[in-house]
């Protein structure tokens, strides 16, 4: 199809009024047709009161129709064929065949959703049965479900065109949930946003859900996505980006006369632990595993492994000299946008002229216009601790190796660390005292820990959890990949007495939908 | 034993050092010794010191520990004696015998979670075993479960001096959690708070938990419990109390380096609607028992009816007489405190003189100096949509009467409602399609809808939900009461490819507890 160059609001296509958009292919400067005129006010409102009115309906939707609708989207998806990947590719630099392993990661987390909620595990149901004999007092017949908060607000990430934006997995979880979305689209890939979107729309048509459960937005700067962080509809948000990003939807949102909240996953650093037994025994291919992690998409992952921390001494010199050649003969790759690119090399550049920072090695020089070239550092434990700056993410393909003198001053860091995504032990089975006596302090500091893998890669499954204690994300409650990331759009709502006829049907005696309860506290399959 | 008006730290009592408490019995105005001079903010740093230091340790006790620890707590508290009832009674003005039923309920809460500990529901454990002959990539071995945030400070409320204070519910669900709890006990009841704490203490050292684990605070003014918010060890607020002071420690969360979820339960009118065929039919009963609920504790009651909703006419006619009637007979009854007392007045006469409000009835007055009179007005439904301020919460007995037109008018009101805890339906059989068409928008304005029945009287269950959209409370995605509570202060870790010896013990294998777990999606039970 051709782009367009339109806001998705419900079914329709509606031509922005405001400061214009362009995707900028990223490896070569170039500007990408079409223009795509940014949303006003008025269009948010537009999206929102059509979000507000399909949420009536949609959350009545049965579980079926539901998952059937998220099957819809990726089918359709999948329909797009070629010119999804292909223009994917143009807009952020990535290889097409990572865009092609992302769409299968998309469609299969629509999926991993539907079945999701067809279980019915979410629902959450309790039910309390009455006990009219009770003394002193008689009990009520009491009944719990889950249900969607309203309007879900989805702000796309730069990093994953597909997979953290417009059909991602806060869209995928939302619509579980039964809670319209509105996505503001991220401005670097607005064509691929367009390509998703009217796959999303045509799914809603298809599967004649009310128009208003999807719609999508651009508008370059702040404005437009704060004026829907601010709309009273809203009930809330998913984010990936930076923190000062979501910092600002978080301030916004607990501003409103409604507080709502915010789902913002923000930064990490994903520290990395080489343990002694495993840095004597297998150093070079940590080295080697560990290059191919920071290397991965540009080092732009979210859950990039950006510290290292081992004990001083000649195994971790092997592998600082190891993993150095192996970054020196990194291949030059092209970041998502120029902004991304900025920020990367300003940073980069604050580690190279740190005073207590050495820089071990740099990758190869590109000759694009926006080339990422890892750089990888090393610092001592005493200065790392010295100075929190040291702990600021570099997003981009950048490293550094904090040097201890002993396990105390491993503990220390690790109590110091901020909250993280991931936390990766090197380790074999003579490190596991080691990692034992480490490890209450670093499950305190991350959502995931991981031993003897990369932090890069993120499973989409019932047990994943992407997210972690703050800065990592703005609510360490709560996952934003996998199954368990349906609850972030739900609160729980308790019947008391109700008769039969007004009951929700998941909680009827009759089990109707034999969906697993909690009956006194005890499960019931 | 001999109350000594010291604050509770560790296992130490220490006398503080800032402006004095002395509870007043507010039946007779009468200062009640001893003295409790407040805590300082160096209070407020040994204690949340001792709770992290407690934390690492409390967090790894078995389920079986903690639970025995629950128990201990409550047998402890009862252990007290008619001195705990005694005090609490001259401290708050409540009859003894509705102290004897809440001691009754905060040890029942107790034991219940106790219960909740044992079976292990709130691991929410989930299992994806590795793939490693998976295609286009291997899947690793994921595993997930809940750990404690940390410690939390929970604020002791006014209205319930043993269920929604020191040992009541947020510290119940906080300990079964594995957080430690630093209470700020409410200024109005110090003595049975420090009855309470010393049997804390006394269960901590019973059961060999480290000392931290539980502290109490006292201390005028909102210094201390600002001071105890702003710490960096404090991962969690629990707090019931005024939408004022719920702001105010949502502002401070917020406010922090690393913000902190807060647990407010605020303010709520907890709407009745009077459908048609139950008016006509019980019209007399319905009146009865509403202003049975509506007196319950001097109305002082998170939960109590502060606004009825019905259809102008004859029958709501004969229904706000026979109201009246009762009302005009209830009796008057002490408030909780001087403030509280002046804040209802004020209430009350805000609403006397509103020029669209007409006073149906008042109580008997009091003759002592704290005395509740209990209040029933009526407006139309146009006035009170027309005006915000007539949602506003009177604490104490108190309720606003809105006659309608027709069912448009009460759809709108039911649109236009705050978030409440609960929302009552008084409704027959040939009701059911009148509140079916409703229940969907009171559905998405409460955590709790009950029929035929009233909403105060709180039942401790597994399906209980108390809770609701703000600003009900500050969070909907939970509640206070109940067993879901514990998940407040809890976060899913992902541990991904652990040697077996590094596994949470719950997450082997074997599952050496016999807790139910999700694998692969599906319920093992």
């Amino acid at each position: 199809m051709t782009l367009q160059g339109t806001l998705l609001i419900g079914q329709q296509a509606v031509t922005g009024s405001q400061a214009d958009i362009y995707a900028v292919n990223p490896a070569t400067g170039e500007t990408l047709p079409p223009r795509y005129p940014g949303g006003s006010r008025a269009d948010v409102e537009k999206a929102c009161q059509l979000a507000e009115a399909a949420f009536s309906q949609y959350r009545e939707t049965t579980l079926e129709a539901r998952a059937q609708f998220l099957e819809t989207i990726a089918d359709e998806i999948e329909a797009i064929g070629t010119e999804l990947t292909q223009r994917g590719a143009a807009e952020t630099g990535l290889p097409e065949a990572r865009l092609e392993g992302e769409r299968g990661r998309t469609c299969g987390q629509l999926r991993l959703f539907a079945s999701v909620v067809r279980a019915g595990e979410w629902l959450d149901l309790r039910l309390d049965p009455a006990q009219p004999e009770r003394q002193p007092m008689p009990r009520a017949d009491l009944r719990q479900r889950h249900i969607p908060l309203g309007p879900v607000a989805v702000f796309g990430a730069s990093n994953f065109p597909l997979a953290f934006s417009v059909a991602g997995g806060d869209t995928a979880s939302a619509l579980a949930a039964g809670c319209p979305v509105v996505v503001k689209g991220h401005s670097a890939h607005p064509g691929t946003s367009e390509l998703v979107g009217r796959a999303i729309q045509r799914a809603v048509a298809k599967c004649e859900m009310p128009e208003g459960v999807f719609s999508l937005l651009f508008g370059s700067g702040r404005d437009i996505g704060q004026a829907l962080v601010s709309d009273p509809r809203i009930k809330a948000v998913g984010f990936t980006g930076s923190r000062s990003g979501g910092m600002a939807l978080m301030a916004t949102a607990q501003a409103r006369p409604e507080p709502i909240p915010v789902y913002a996953e923000m930064s990490s650093i994903n520290p990395v632990f080489l343990f002694p037994e495993a840095l004597k025994a297998r150093g070079n291919k940590i080295a080697e595993g560990f290059v191919a992690s920071l290397n991965m998409g540009a080092g732009q992952f979210c859950t990039n492994p950006g510290l290292v921390i081992g004990l001083k001494g000649a195994d971790l010199d092997a592998f600082i000299s190891a993993a150095g050649e192996a970054v020196k003969a990194s291949n030059a790759q092209t970041m998502l946008t120029p902004g991304i690119h900025e920020a990367y090399q300003s940073g980069i550049s604050a580690l190279s002229d740190h005073s207590n920072v050495k820089e071990i090695a740099r990758g190869q020089a590109g000759s694009g216009p926006h080339s990422c070239q890892t750089g990888l550092f090393v610092a001592s434990a005493q200065d790392f601790l010295a100075d929190d700056a040291l702990q600021g993410e570099v997003f981009g393909a950048s490293s550094l190796v904090i040097e201890c003198q002993d396990s105390d001053e491993i503990q220390r860091i690790a109590e110091q660390l901020e909250g993280q995504l991931t936390i990766t032990l090197q380790m074999d089975d003579g490190d596991l005292n080691a990692a034992k006596a480490l490890l209450p302090t670093l499950e305190q500091r991350a959502g995931r820990i991981l031993a003897n893998g990369w932090p890069t890669g993120v499973e989409v499954g019932h047990a994943m959890v992407h997210g972690g204690p703050y800065p990592a994300t703005s609510d360490s409650r709560t996952t934003s990949v996998g199954s368990a990331a349906i609850y972030r759009f739900l609160r729980p709502v308790c019947y008391q007495d109700l008769p039969t006829d007004l009951l929700p049907e998941v909680l009827r005696d009759d089990n109707p939908l034999n969906v697993s309860r909690l009956v006194d506290g005890k499960r019931e399959s």
